[in-house]
């Protein structure tokens, strides 16, 4: 599984670096960032995946969700996957923000034409862990998830679909119920068919009412977000953690939009969390 | 002196905006950047402003320089500039990165076709503080200066002409002696005569050799800048201090190169030292 450097840059002490590789899973080439901290010279170190939100790279959270002081301190891996395949032979909707490119919802399509390249649950949960594994001083025993948006909802599901595998999960304005909110309904029709089961296993709160468990979920959400009524509705997973005994932590954040701002103002809070779940 | 709001977030309890007007001295609409913090609410703050590099506007260092965390905590408010009239009426060498848009250098220009427009060293130093003391709560008494190569310039530059106005200066990676720098001086050469006397206001050796001082000045500098030798040149400040008696603390920072990752890493170190000189 051969990977090519697109840049690093020493960071903090650490390495932030850029990489690119032909992707089984989405067929197509796939880019993504790793934060490697400073502690990784003596071994390996805990991983934490950042998964990006709607019309995002890689590239938006590496410039602007400000983890790296934080992760080199604390000696966290930090993994950024794109949000979906891209390239000229991929199927799209150029316009649609919401759907194709930047908007993969971490699911594997199973409808023409996008099945082939919509694959981004097999690529986030199988094919990325092993080049992390083969080429990264990553400790695949001790993992965590988080993300925002599209990604919280990418962070939650897969933390409950393959509770042995994280131990920790956190989402910034997370997607709670996608089969029903208003942006994503949309884009799981047409990956996964109208009205289709499968549609179920990328929903936190259809899961949760399924059986799946995971031990706890720390969660913030701006009281400004325009996403916050149609899109994110946070009282969702409230409501369905507490019926199945799930612990969550859900802090309203007064005043905090949607964006990097809101992000990054409490990516600290968020690290702590994870280190404190993936450093025993 | 009317304000146009183009956009504003929460950010670590404070306000991230970005402003725009028409300028007086560029004769052009200008976009900059404010960080309010906090402490704001309780009383007009210090201001710390950031001139940016080569090619930037407002929006890189708004993005990528990690300044709001530790800015919030300090109280400290952010000015971030543009570093050139930009348009359609603004002449301009669009293929040439370090000339015209994205390239002011701080300078007022007075050759012809630029000296209309080209006049970053008033509106930074005059006309923008204006709108500052008008619409901020910013405490013009107490104004510091740092920046980023052509912006590390710019800082140094300016608090050595204007010694009572700014408390504190530091820079990363300054352009030291931008009248022979390769990158550098041809924009001189153009925007104020070649062997124009006026170079020397725009140059930090040569202010320093003319009589100008500023007590004491604080320079990052990474070891594995590709600008190092023939752009930055941060030997020839330190000649210049040493002779004049500048206190000046140069740290060269092992393999750290020219970009947001190395200004992100020593953002705080720069926010304290500016804070102890501010906060007084």
């Amino acid at each position: 599984m051969p990977l090519d450097i697109v840049s690093t840059a020493k960071a903090h002490g650490g390495t932030q670096g850029v990489y690119r590789h032909h992707s089984r899973a989405t067929d197509t080439l796939m880019t993504f960032a790793v934060f490697v901290p400073p502690q990784a010279s003596e071994g390996r170190v805990p991983v934490l995946w950042y998964l990006s939100g709607l019309t995002c790279s890689h590239q938006n959270a590496m410039d602007k969700a400000e983890y790296r002081r934080l992760a080199a301190e604390l000696g966290l891996m930090i993994v950024l996957p794109d949000t979906s395949p891209r390239g000229a032979d991929v199927p799209d909707e150029k316009d649609n923000w919401q759907f194709g490119s930047g908007a993969g919802f971490y699911v594997d399509a199973t409808r023409e034409p996008y099945a082939e390249n919509y694959r981004m649950y097999t690529y986030v949960t199988d094919e990325l862990p092993g080049y992390l594994a083969t080429h990264f001083p990553a400790d695949m025993k001790r993992q965590g998830l988080f993300g925002h948006s599209m990604g919280g909802h990418g962070a939650l599901t897969i933390a409950l679909r393959n509770p042995e595998t994280y131990r920790s999960a956190s989402a910034f304005a997370p997607i709670v119920q996608p089969t029903t909110a208003d942006w994503s309904k949309p884009a799981l029709d047409k990956y996964l068919g109208v009205g289709a089961k499968s549609q179920r296993l990328y929903d936190a709160t259809a899961l949760i009412e399924d059986g799946h468990r995971f031990p706890e979920f720390y969660v913030d959400q701006g009281t400004a977000d325009s996403f916050l009524d149609t899109g994110l509705r946070p009282q969702l997973l409230a409501k369905a953690c507490e019926r199945a005994g799930i612990k969550l932590t859900l802090n309203m954040r007064e005043g905090y939009d949607h964006s990097y701002n809101f992000i990054s103002t409490f990516m600290d809070d968020h690290l702590r969390y994870h280190a404190d779940r993936l450093k025993g």
